[in-house]
């Protein structure tokens, strides 16, 4: 690591192309009196500045003299800069002419590595701290979108005499997301910097060069498939104890109907279930290819050395008491890894529900789980007992939603999130995926994964706060990392960022049955008025705009309608329905949008349930489908039948949410996902 | 209406003991330079300012002249100001020193009436929007509130050389309430003011003075005691066909069990269900407190005549067709208004589903109603379809939440949103007041009824945004008037404004059942650690403080947990349960916490259904409850399982919640709303 002083960070710049207050750096009173003739003086004012590698903050132990215009000023300057402790040389410069001032940093994150940071000067940055952030190497378009997203980038735009020259700022941005990539810049602060109408200046520049964190990544895809797809698979600690943990294994793996073989091993049991038990694993007669791992922590570094003369190519250890559990813990992690890596075995877990694949039907999870839907979401989640619950919950609240992969990642002792998002990007099942993360171990793979991404992704982070953070960390010693990283990280690769567990499952469904929208133009169709303004603000607020249908579908659909109802968008269908029945009023007006060219989303709300609207409407799914336009469903009602209802359109394809507010909210964070995608 | 000239407001401003840069008006040269000198000239440097009605932005025109030095300066500016268009005269003040520059400003509401706008000057007014709203008048916490909710105010409080008064800004905000309300300000424009470090001076000022917006405020308490309470009622419009709106109504009355008498009007039947028929409400032979009028909309002046005949105090008109429906129904309200006028009739609706009473099971439904559980909270919503739809969903999705009372309003032709509240605020059956609205009639007295009550109040206002409003306007004639002033009328009255239906249940359960906490440090156990850290951050994000347990307390729950195992706060319950079984856990557990006083409330997670933990966990409700300190649970996991284990709690009187970021963003807004109430 080496600092650079301000004149050495200032030449880097200009080499590379980036306009600075070229400065001289003396070491003398008339070295400094020449500096200040070479840079224009008397006719320009000269500054001069306390060199140091030891001063970072200048100006506040008085180490910045400006307007300075003659000989005995300059000599008197360098006089009172050199006596300040630390100072080793002086800078003289042009002085400036004032511009907008900004700032532009950059800095190593543990996680994600090189950051960048923008923000304008002054009360903007400190008082207000609006600032944007991205990862480095930077885009057009991220470098576009940083500077417009700081709220006071109007200024830039033109304000009260101010005015800033907005394509110069993205080429500076873009420029030094260059200089920190081919000069090994750990750390740079240009501040500030000030923008004119035409053109910018660096006035102050800092930076740290040395070895920048480097980040490895593993494709491991055909490992994962073999951990995914499994011919034969071993249950180490079988139990015959109806729900013992070994039990459920076995239990799962048969109700579900997984495809391959099973090899139960218990030193105790001749069969569990229909299977034949084995003493240990090195008993089993065929090839193993996973074995899941069920016997006590301290047990597992002897299973793993069978398993590793057994040649198998996976392991899921579901049982707990590792490195979660303090320092015995911990070493056995180590011990288990140690013998992993030697011998090519990849770990899920320690501590972890494992694998669930719906196309294989295989399951390692140790809790008796009901039979999951197979459908397009692959979920990767943290943390095993959270997952587990909360696929039983899903199966049980949402039958309706179907999987292709879910994983629960456990301890991370070995395969980490970024392998298996990988894994799904390439899984032919997967039609989206839906991550739950507190903190993420290498995040920069994670990110350089996601950014190549064909497939959405949806990823609910908590940890967000420092009491999430704190809890985090006891919990599975995850560092969480910067909020603010993780936003700019998702949105320079495009990753929906969800903020519960519902949402995510909210969003991961409508991306898996629904085509995406080939804009942001939302009609919307509800049965009360209530409905209709509940439906419009949420559209204005998910960043929606409301559909202004064609003249010709308004007179389609209000040829169903009473002469005194004005039809509209949103379309209020009450009295449709009560002049002309349920189906011809909600047919019409879903056909006469699906036909309409200023229309990209359909959000259609109806009532499940007896005497408000008798029978509960349900659309033609196979006709209302052809027209390849997302629509999404509210229902609403009584309980039963809003649960039948809402299977029977899930089943057909079309998300059902529990009212307006949701719908439109999942849509506007799948059109802001499909808006990002079409504009690359 | 007239337009004060800036020497007159600050005449007005300085007799209030309101500190301006004092300026004479003058209207010659000769003048210009005498006031010149009286007001400091030539030590002190002036400014000149053109003078006149018209020109309301000075400084666009050239009307401002700064620095003036000398007399012939003087002579110079007047001569050039009094050439610009519309000029009667110049005002001579002396140059005030620099500050922070702020912004009052006094504007008239529509629906609120006198408003008042703080912000601070230059770019966060006009590029960021900085700024904070309030009815007038002022309280002293209300200044402070305003003051502190820009952003910009960390300038006030220091920063890089700032510094305001902020004693004297408050000061200065009080005295402007004080001179709106006394000396008839319809608009003021105090800009800029410059704050100091000692005090401050208004630079500028405009205002316009006249007669102020007036709001009327009806006391009905006792003639809606009557629509709640009637002793007697006819349904016009009964009808003997199952399904019909007509029959419905009876049905309800029935099925209820209403305790006052029925009396079905139809010329065409003897008996509908178990009452006797009656062809007219004349011919009925008892007294008739309350009407139900179910006929077309063109017959109901006529039945409203009739009504007064019959002296009935109060009708509640569910029949639609009226001013929703265009201009003919729009002179039916009328005529319906007219006679409801002359003989001291109280109208509910037209076009709505009316009342509700729990206490008497009095109901005006026209759809089939179940059951609705008794308890303590009052519903108040805009629109009738909406809400009976809402309540059969409320009805059969959380059929352990009670209610009191719940209103339709419909079209308010007569009776209001403030009054109904009003009565509400009164009623001894109702603890916590919910309301549904989009525009709000008579703001003004919604807002002094909301800021007198002893209960709380927690509004879902939709037509929050411009599409929203368009809504609203085409379906209810609503104007819902400026988002921004509602939510300074919340802040003012202690309104907890919530923006969904589903969280306005949440949020008026939650009040109806636990008691108030008694300060913002909340503790947290769940099943999982990650929802250990989802709580964390939504502890966080809700503005609460994550509690910090006495150590006893800590030791206490550290005995029924592994060793392994650091208890902290959240509560990981997983590994004691785990341990010690699911009841000395949890019970353990809560009763530490609900004995310790660092902890204010407390969040309870549990799983409900087979396999993760049986039997699903069940507290001493009792027990628990004499502590008085509020416990919200959550309980996820298998459907049915769910269903029942929140019933249980909740008749059990405490709140149960679907996860737990809605659990805990529930507690932030009870625990905000207590805060505010015990701050008073």
């Amino acid at each position: 690591m080496k600092f650079l002083m301000e004149h050495e960070v200032k030449e880097i710049l200009e080499e590379h192309g980036i306009k600075t207050a070229r400065c001289k750096f003396v070491e003398s009173e008339d070295e400094a009196v020449d500096a200040a003739r070479e840079v224009g003086f008397p006719a320009v004012p000269v500054v001069m500045k306390v060199a140091s590698r030891k001063i970072v903050h200048k100006s506040d132990t008085g180490g910045v003299v400006l307007g300075i215009r003659n000989e005995e000023e300059v000599r008197r300057a360098f006089r009172r800069l050199m006596a300040i402790e630390g100072a080793e040389g002086v800078n003289v410069q042009p002085m400036l002419e004032m511009g907008i001032e900004v700032i532009v940093g950059v800095s190593e994150n543990q996680q994600f590595g090189s950051v960048i940071m923008f923000g304008l000067g002054g009360v903007f940055v400190e008082v207000l701290q609006d600032v944007s952030i991205r990862l480095l190497p930077l885009t057009r378009r991220d470098a576009v979108e940083m500077i417009k997203e700081v709220r006071g980038h109007k200024l830039i735009e033109g304000f009260r005499g101010y005015k800033g020259d907005f394509n110069a700022l993205v080429d500076l941005l873009l420029k030094v997301s260059k200089v920190v990539e081919e000069e090994n810049i750990i750390e740079m602060d240009l501040n500030p910097v000030f923008v004119y109408e035409k053109g910018y200046a660096v006035a102050d520049a800092r930076a740290v060069v040395g070895e920048r964190k480097s980040f490895r990544r593993k494709l491991s895809r055909d490992e994962l498939f073999r951990l995914f797809y499994p011919e034969s698979v071993a249950v180490i600690g079988a139990s015959r104890t109806v729900g013992k943990p070994g039990y459920n294994i076995v239990w799962n793996l048969k109700q579900h109907g997984f495809t391959g073989k099973v090899f139960p091993v218990n030193p105790n049991a001749d069969r569990i279930l229909d299977y034949r038990c084995y003493p240990s694993i090195l008993d089993i007669p065929d090839d193993v290819d996973v074995a899941i791992i069920a016997v006590p922590a301290r047990i597992v570094p002897e299973v793993m050395e069978q398993c590793a003369e057994k040649m198998v190519k996976g392991v899921v250890i579901v049982s707990s008491g590792f490195s979660e559990e303090g320092e015995v813990g911990a070493e056995y992690e180590r011990k288990v890894l140690e013998i992993a890596k030697k011998n090519g075995i990849r770990v899920f877990g320690p501590n972890t529900t494992g694998v669930l694949n719906t196309d294989n039907s295989f399951i390692t999870t140790f809790a008796k789980m009901p039979v999951i839907k197979v459908g397009k979401i692959g979920i990767v989640a943290q943390t095993g007992l959270f997952l587990g619950i909360m696929m039983a919950h899903v199966a049980t609240n949402h039958p309706s939603i179907g999987f292709s992969k879910v994983v629960g990642m456990g301890n991370k002792a070995d395969v980490e999130d970024y392998e298996v998002l990988d894994f799904l990007l390439d899984d032919r099942e997967t039609r989206v995926i839906g991550m739950y993360v507190e903190g993420i171990k290498n995040g920069r793979a994670f990110y350089e994964v996601s950014k190549q991404a064909k497939k959405p992704i949806v990823v609910f982070k908590s940890g967000r706060s420092i009491y999430g953070q704190k809890a985090a960390l006891s919990h599975t010693a995850s560092i969480c990392g910067d909020d603010e990283v993780f936003d700019a990280v998702c949105r320079q690769a495009n990753i929906t960022r969800v903020y519960s567990f519902e949402e995510l499952f909210n969003v991961t469904k409508a991306f898996s049955l629904q085509p995406l929208p080939r804009g942001d133009r939302v009609a919307l169709i509800h049965y009360t008025g209530s409905g209709c303004v509940q439906g419009a603000d949420a559209i204005y607020f998910s960043n929606l705009k409301l559909a202004e249908p064609e003249k010709e579908t308004i007179e389609r659909i209000s040829e169903v309608t009473p002469e005194w109802h004005m039809v509209n968008n949103p379309v209020d269908i009450w009295p449709m329905v009560e002049y002309n029945g349920i189906y011809r009023a909600y047919d019409t007006a879903i056909t006469a949008l699906l036909e309409d060219d200023n229309v990209d989303s359909i959000i259609v709300a109806i009532w499940a349930g007896v005497e408000i609207a008798e029978p509960t409407y349900s659309p033609d799914f196979k006709k209302i489908k052809e027209y390849g336009k997302p629509i999404y469903f509210v229902v609403e009602g009584m309980r039963e039948a809003v649960f039948e209802t809402k299977n029977n359109y899930e089943l057909n394809e079309f998300p059902v949410y529990p009212d307006v507010i949701t719908a439109i909210s999942v849509l506007g964070k799948v059109t802001d996902y499909a808006k990002r995608l079409f504009r690359e």
